[in-house]
C-alpha cells in the first residue's frame, strides 16, 4: 500500500524554484572535495517523530492524521515499516533511526517484546537491502513505561536495572543484525526528581556499570557500531545525569569509558542546557567525542524541548562549520529528531518539514564550506594568536617556562591588544549567507 | 578637530562588495513606494553608546579608546559634540538621540545642570542646521545618580519627585528648542527592588501624575513632539513598572494617558520580557501605540541587556514587516541603542557596528517589502480566516449573534481544519531572505 | 464504594505532631478576627489533578494507581464523583472545582456532551447538599480536543468559535444550577504558535466578543457568579494572549470588560511569566481585580508548569499577606491546582499532597496575620513615604502642583535618603516564620 | 580610628530576641559533636563586597557611604585594613578572604603592584596574629583591568598570560606568608565572548598549563594551601570555561589536575548554571572535590549574579546537609560573597547583612544536624535502595553479572515500585525547619 502516493520523488531544482515540493539547496549528488553532498550530510529520518508521534502535548490529545493509523498492534507496526521505506524513497534518505518501541509493540513481557521485534526486523532487513538504506542508530526506549519512573540503569530497584539490561541486550543484537552504525543512550529518566530521596552516588556508579556491560556484550556478539550518549539537562526528569557534553565527558573519564563512547548532540538539548548548538559541537569535537547529531531547533523563549524542524540558517551554518572541521561525522549523521508543530497535522507536512530541514542544512553546508575554503575564521584566528608562534608564547605552548620566568618577562613588557571586531565579523558572515542563494543555481 | 579623519564617507556598493567600510544593502536614496530608503528607516545614532560609553561592565573597567577622552568636563562635552556630527556625516545619519547627561555634565546642582546644557545645546543647534540633522528624541537620565536609588517619579521621597520634575522640565524645553520629534521616558528605576517595603499603589499613581504634568508642561510651552514610554521588564531594578508593551498599555488606559503616549520598543527588552521583538511591535501596532524603535539585539542565552548591534536578518525582517504594516514609524525612527562588545575597543569599531546594523535593517526592509508586495503572509491569512467573511463568522464579527444562536449552529455543524503549514512557511521566508543579496545589486 | 477507607478523617494535631496523616497547622475552626481559618482560606480540591490526572508526561505514560480506574466511560465518571465526595469529607474541604470534561465524557457530539453532563450533575448536586460542599468554580476545557488546535474563541474557524460558545453556554447553565461561586476562563490555546499566519487583531477582538456574550448569557439566565480569567504566558501555546495579570488588565480595559472580570492567579503561571506569585497578587489587588487563586508552586529551574503542591513557606506567607490585605478573596478561594509528582503514584499520596499544601498555606496565614497585626511592613512603609504626608509631597498626591512649581522647590532643596534595610527586613521575616511552630500548639 | 564605634560586639541572644543587632541562631561556642558551631561553619568576610564595593551597577554610580572613603590610594588601602579587622572583631569572624586589588592599589606596573601589596600585607599580618584571625583564601583579580579583556591564562596574547603568571606568583607568595588555607581561581574572563574568533582548544590547554605552573610554584615555595576553582557559567563572559562543577571536573581529569584542585561553590553561580546550590555541593562531595563555599543567594527571576546575603532557610539547610555529610569543609569555609542591595547604603547595613547571613546558615546547620541525627533522609534512602543489598542487586554492585544473566533474571521477575513520597517528605522538612526556633533558646 502507498501512503504518499500523491507525492513524487522530491527533486533538486535550485534556489530559484518556487516549487514547495522541491529541494532548493540540497543537491544529493553534487560533489564537494571528492564526496557527494549526501555523504557529507548523512541525513536520517527519525522513525518516532515521523511515523509514531501523534501530536499530543501535555494539554491536548493527538492531532496528526496518518493513513497508517487505521491499523493497530502488529498491523500498525507493519504499516509503519511500509510508510518508512516509502517516505525514505520519496525524500531520498540513506538512513533512519529508531527506538525499539517505535517499530514494534512492547508486548506484555520480555518474550513478547523480543518476538514482536524479531518479526518487524525480519520485514525491515530486506527493505533496507532493496532500497540500499542503513540504520544510523537504534536505541531502547527506557523512559516511557511506568517501570522506568525512577530511571532505568539508575533506578532504585535492581529489578528495573535487570529489565533495562534485557532491553538493551536485545537492541544490541538487532544493531548487529541490521548493521546499525551507532547505538545511542538517551537517559531521559536517568537523573533525579528530588535529591531528598536519591542516592546519586549509587545511581551514577550503576550507570557506569550498565555501560561497561553494554560494551562487553557488544564485544561478545561482535557488534562494531559506535556507542553514543545523548546529553540533555532536564525534561522529563528535573535533573538529568548527562546534563551536557562536558558533564558527560566528566562521567566518561571518571568511569574510564572515554574510549568507548562519543556523544550524540541535539541542538535543542544544547540550548536547554544554556549553551549554543555550536558550543556543544565545538566542545565535543575538540575533546574527540563528536559522534552524531540530532538536527532540530528549539524556541529560545520556551523552556522545554520543542524539537522543531531546523530552519535557522545561522545555526545550520555554525553547526556545519564544526562538523566540517571535524572532517565530517564518521559513523554519525544528521538525524532529524524533529516533530511537526501540532497544527501541521496533514501527511504532506511531513514532507514539507523534512524539505525545509534538509535545505537549511544544505545551505549551512554550502556557506560553511565556502567560509572554510576562504579561511575566513582561520585567518582571523591565526592573526589573533600569533604571539604563541614564537618567543615566550612558543615557550608556553611547549611547556618550557615557569611562573618565575614569566614574571621576569612580564616585568619588561607592555601588553598591546587589537580589537576583536565581532561586529565586522558578523557582517561578513551575513554576506556569505546571502550569497548562498547564488551557490545553488541549476 | 577630526576624530574619524582616516575614514571616508561610507558609500553604498551593493551586495557584492568586499569593502568592509561600505554599505552592501543600505542605499539611502533608493526609492520605495515614493519614499527613499533613508526616510523609511530613519536611522538614529545613540549618543550614549557611541560617544559616552566606555566599555566597563560589572566586573571590569572601561576598555574603549576614544580620542575625545583626552578632554574632561565641559571640554569633553564639546569634543563629543564635534565627534557626533562628524560621525553622523561620515555614516550619513539624519537623526541622533540623547539623554541630558550624555551631552553635558550634570554639575553640582540644578542651576549648573541647566547652564551646562544650555551651553552645549547652543553648540548643537547650529550644527544640526548646517548638516540638516534632527533629534529623534531626547530624554532625561533618572537612574544613574544615587538620588534615584529608589526611583524618580516613583521614589519614596517627594524631594526626588520634585528633582525629577525639574530635570524633565528642562529636557522638554530643550526638546522644544531643538525640535525633537519625540520625548522618551525609560523608567530604569521606576519599579521595585523589594515588595516588602514598597507602596506600589502610591508609586504607580505618582508615575501617572508625573506623566500628566509632563503633558501639561509640553502644552504650556508649545512642544508638539510625541511622548514615548520605553518598556523593560527588569534591570537594573528587580521589577520595572513598564514591564512590557501590554503592561504599559494597561497603565496608560488606567490613568487615561493612552492618547498622549506611545511606546518606544527595544528588541533586547522584548526578549528579556519573554516576548519576541516582533510580538512587541505587533501588539503596539494593533493597539495604535507603536511610536519608535530601539534597534539592537540581545543574546538569548544571557539574562541581561546586552544591547548588541543588530545582525540577525530574521529579526530585522520581521520587525520591518510590522513597521511597514504600520505605514512606517511616523515621528519615530530606528535608533541604534546598541553598544560595541567590550573587546571592540577601537574607534573604527563604531563604524563597523553601525554599518552592520544599518545593512541588517536594510536587508530586513528589502525582504519585508518584497513579501508584502507578494502578499505572502496576507494571502495565507486571508485564506485561513475566510470563514469570518460570511455566514456565522460574519455574524460574529458584526456582533450579531449570541451563545444561544451559536449553540444551535454548532449542533448542526462539523468542524474541518487545514494544516497551519508553519514548516513550509518558514522555508518560504528563507527563500526570500536568500534572494536579498540579489535585491541589492548596483 | 469507598476509595479511601483505610484513611480516617484528617485531624488537626498541632505543630508538635509526628503523625504524617494529621494537620499540624491547619486548624479549620480556629477563629481569626471573627472568621474561622477555613473561611479565610476557602480551600478547594481540583477535580482534574486529583481524580482524572494519570501521571503521564510528554515522555511517559501514566503511573497513577487509582482504584476508580477499574471503570470506564460513564461508570468511571460516576466513580470519580464518589471518590471526590469521599476525599472532600476525609480532608475537610468545603469546595471543589472542575472542567466539564473532568466530570463527564465529552461524547461524540454536543448532544451527548450535554446529556452526559446532566446525568453527572444530577449525582453531584445531592452530594453537595448532603455534605454542605460548594463549587468554587467550574469551567470548560477548550484546549484538549484537536478542534481547538488553533484556539477556541480565537480560532481561525468560525465553527470552532461556535462550538466553544455552545460549551461555555452549557457550563454557565451548570454553574447556575450548582451555584458555582465563580466561572473561570483559562485560554490555554487562546494565543499563537506562530505570528507568521496569525491575525492577532481579529483573534483578540473575537476573544472580547466571546466574553461579552458570556456575560450577556449569564445575565439572561440569572447566573450571578464572578467571571475570572486565568493568565498564563505560554504552554501549550507559544504565546498566550492572557500573558499575565497586567496584560489581562490591558485587555479588559481595552474591551470595556474591566467591571465584569477579575483574575484567577496561579503561582506557577506567575513565575513562568517572570513575576513572583506575590507580584501578581499585589498587582491584581491594587487594580481591584483579585478574584481567586490557584495554589501550587513551580520549579524555578524548569521552564514549564510543574504544578507542584505548595510547600514553600515564604511564598505562602507573602501570598497570604496580599490576600489578607485584600480583606480575603470574596467569592474566590484557594484551589489546589497541583498534581502529585509522577512517582507519587499511590492513592495515599493524594492525601499527603493536600495535607502539606493546606498546612503550608495555614502557616502562611498564621505568619502573615501576625505580621499585619504587628504592622511590620506597614510601619516600614509609613516611615519611608512620610514625605508625601505634608508639604510638597502632599501637593503632589493632591494633584496641586506642576513642573514649574516642583522645579522651584527642587532648586532650593537637598535630597536625603535612608537605607531600605532589605537585609534586616528579611531577617525579621525569618523570625516570624520560625515562630509559626509556636503559633500552632494544641 | 574606629569605623563601627557605635556598634557593640554582636552577641547571641537566642531565637526569642527582638534585638536587630544580635544573633538569634548563631551561637559561636555552642558545641556539636565535639566541635564548636564556629568551627563547623568557618564564616569568612569577603573583603571586596564589604570594604571595596561601592554599590554601582551597569546603570548607576555608587551609593555606598563608607567612612573610610574619605581616603584615597594607599591611605584608603590602610583604612580598609583597619575597617576589616574592626568589623571582624565586632561580628566575631575567624576568617576573611581577598583579591590582590581589594587590599592594595595595582599601581602602574608589576613593581609598584608588588610594593603596594608588601606594605599592606605588612600591616595585615600583625593584626591577624593579634586577633587570631586567618585568611580563608586569597586570589588574584584577573578580570577587572582592560588587559584581561580576552582572558588571562586564556588570552590570545602570550604577554597577558605572562602578566597573569606574575600576578598569581605574587599571590602565592602572599598566601604562603599569611598562611592562607586556600588559593582560589575564578576565571571571570576565562571563556569566550564569541566562538567566531576563538581558538578554544589552545585556550583550554593554556589554562591547564597555567594551573600546572601554579602547582609547581606552590611546591617550590612550600605553600601547602588547597587550590580551588570557582565555577560560573557566564557573566561577564558570554560563556565561561568553568561552567559548573561537572565541567570543571571534566577539565581537571582531562589535564590530570584532579588531585591538585577542588572547587569553591557559589550558590548564585549554581543557579545561573541551571542547578540548585545543593546539586553542585552534592556533585562535588561525591566526586571528592568539595573544597569551599561562597555563601550567598541569587534571585531566581533575574539572569545575573545578584550576590545577595543568604536569607533562605531551605537553601541553607540543604547546603549544610551536604557539608555535614562531607564531614565539614576541611580547609574550606563559608565565605560571604554577598553584597548589600544598592539602596542599603549605610555602614550598619553591613552588620545587618552579615547577621542575617550567619543566622540563616546557623539555622540551616541546626536543622540539617537534627535531620541527620534522626536519619530522616538516610532511612528513606536505605529503604528505597534495599534491593541492592542482596541477590541480583548485590551482584550488580559487585560487578558480578552481565547482560546475559540479567536478561535471564528479568524474564522471570515482576517489577514492584513504591511511591517516592516527595510531598510527604517536604512536609517533614518543613516541620524540622519550624522547630529550629526552639533549638536556639538561651
Amino acid at each position: 500500500m502507498s501512503y504518499f502516493q500523491e507525492i513524487d520523488k522530491i527533486k533538486y531544482e535550485g534556489s530559484g524554484s518556487r516549487n514547495a515540493l522541491a529541494f532548493k539547496h540540497y543537491n544529493a549528488e553534487e560533489m564537494f572535495n571528492g564526496k557527494s553532498m549526501k555523504d557529507w550530510l548523512k541525513f536520517s529520518v527519525a522513525y518516532w517523530h515521523t511515523f509514531t508521534m501523534d501530536g499530543s502535548d501535555p494539554f491536548g490529545m493527538g492531532t496528526m492524521q496518518r493513513p497508517w493509523d487505521q491499523y493497530s498492534g502488529m498491523d500498525l507496526a507493519k504499516a509503519r515499516v511500509e510508510a518508512n521505506f516509502e517516505f525514505i524513497d520519496k525524500l531520498g534518505f540513506d538512513y533512519f533511526a529508531f527506538h525499539d518501541v517505535d517499530i514494534a509493540p512492547e508486548g506484555n513481557n520480555l518474550k513478547e517484546y523480543g518476538a514482536n521485534l524479531d518479526e518487524i526486523v525480519g520485514r525491515i532487513q530486506p527493505l533496507m537491502k532493496a532500497q540500499n538504506v542503513s540504520v544510523l542508530w537504534n536505541t531502547s526506549n527506557m523512559f516511557h513505561h511506568p517501570r522506568f519512573m525512577f530511571g532505568a540503569a539508575t533506578s532504585n530497584k535492581a529489578d528495573v536495572f535487570a529489565h533495562a539490561a534485557a532491553k538493551v541486550k536485545k537492541q544490541l543484537e538487532i544493531a548487529k543484525e541490521l548493521g546499525s552504525e551507532n547505538y545511542v543512550f538517551w537517559g531521559g529518566r536517568e537523573g533525579y526528581d528530588s535529591l531528598l530521596y536519591t542516592d546519586t552516588k549509587l545511581e551514577l556508579d550503576n550507570l557506569a556499570r550498565f555501560y561497561h556491560m553494554a560494551v562487553d556484550y557488544a564485544k561478545e556478539i561482535g557488534y562494531e557500531g559506535q556507542f553514543l550518549i545523548e546529553p540533555k539537562p532536564k525534561e522529563p526528569t528535573k535533573h538529568q545525569y548527562d546534563f551536557d557534553t562536558a558533564t558527560t565527558y566528566a562521567f566518561l573519564q571518571n568511569y574510564n569509558l572515554q574510549d568507548q563512547f562519543k556523544v550524540n548532540i541535539e541542538a535543542n538539548h544544547a540550548t536547554l542546557a544554556g549553551h549554543t548548538f555550536e558550543h556543544e559541537l565545538r566542545y565535543a569535537r575538540e575533546h574527540g567525542i563528536l559522534g552524531s547529531v540530532d538536527a532540530n531547533q528549539g524556541d529560545m523563549l520556551l523552556g522545554w524541548d520543542t524539537d522543531e524542524f531546523p530552519t535557522d540558517i545561522y545555526n545550520a551554518t555554525l553547526a556545519m562549520y564544526e562538523i566540517l572541521k571535524n572532517g565530517g561525522l564518521g559513523k554519525g549523521g544528521l538525524n532529524f529528531d524533529a516533530k511537526l508543530r501540532r497544527p501541521s497535522f496533514e501527511p504532506i507536512d511531513l514532507v514539507h518539514g523534512h524539505i525545509v530541514g534538509m535545505d537549511t542544512f544544505a545551505i549551512g553546508f554550502r556557506v560553511a564550506s565556502r567560509m572554510i575554503e576562504d579561511r575566513v575564521f582561520e585567518n582571523i584566528i591565526d592573526k589573533r594568536y600569533e604571539s604563541y608562534q614564537s618567543g615566550i608564547g612558543e615557550a608556553i605552548l611547549n611547556n618550557k617556562t615557569s611562573f618565575r620566568e614569566l614574571e621576569a618577562y612580564a616585568m619588561e613588557n607592555t601588553i598591546k591588544h587589537e580589537s576583536g571586531r565581532q561586529e565586522m565579523i558578523k557582517g561578513i558572515m551575513n554576506q556569505y549567507i546571502l550569497e548562498a542563494g547564488a551557490f545553488a543555481k541549476v
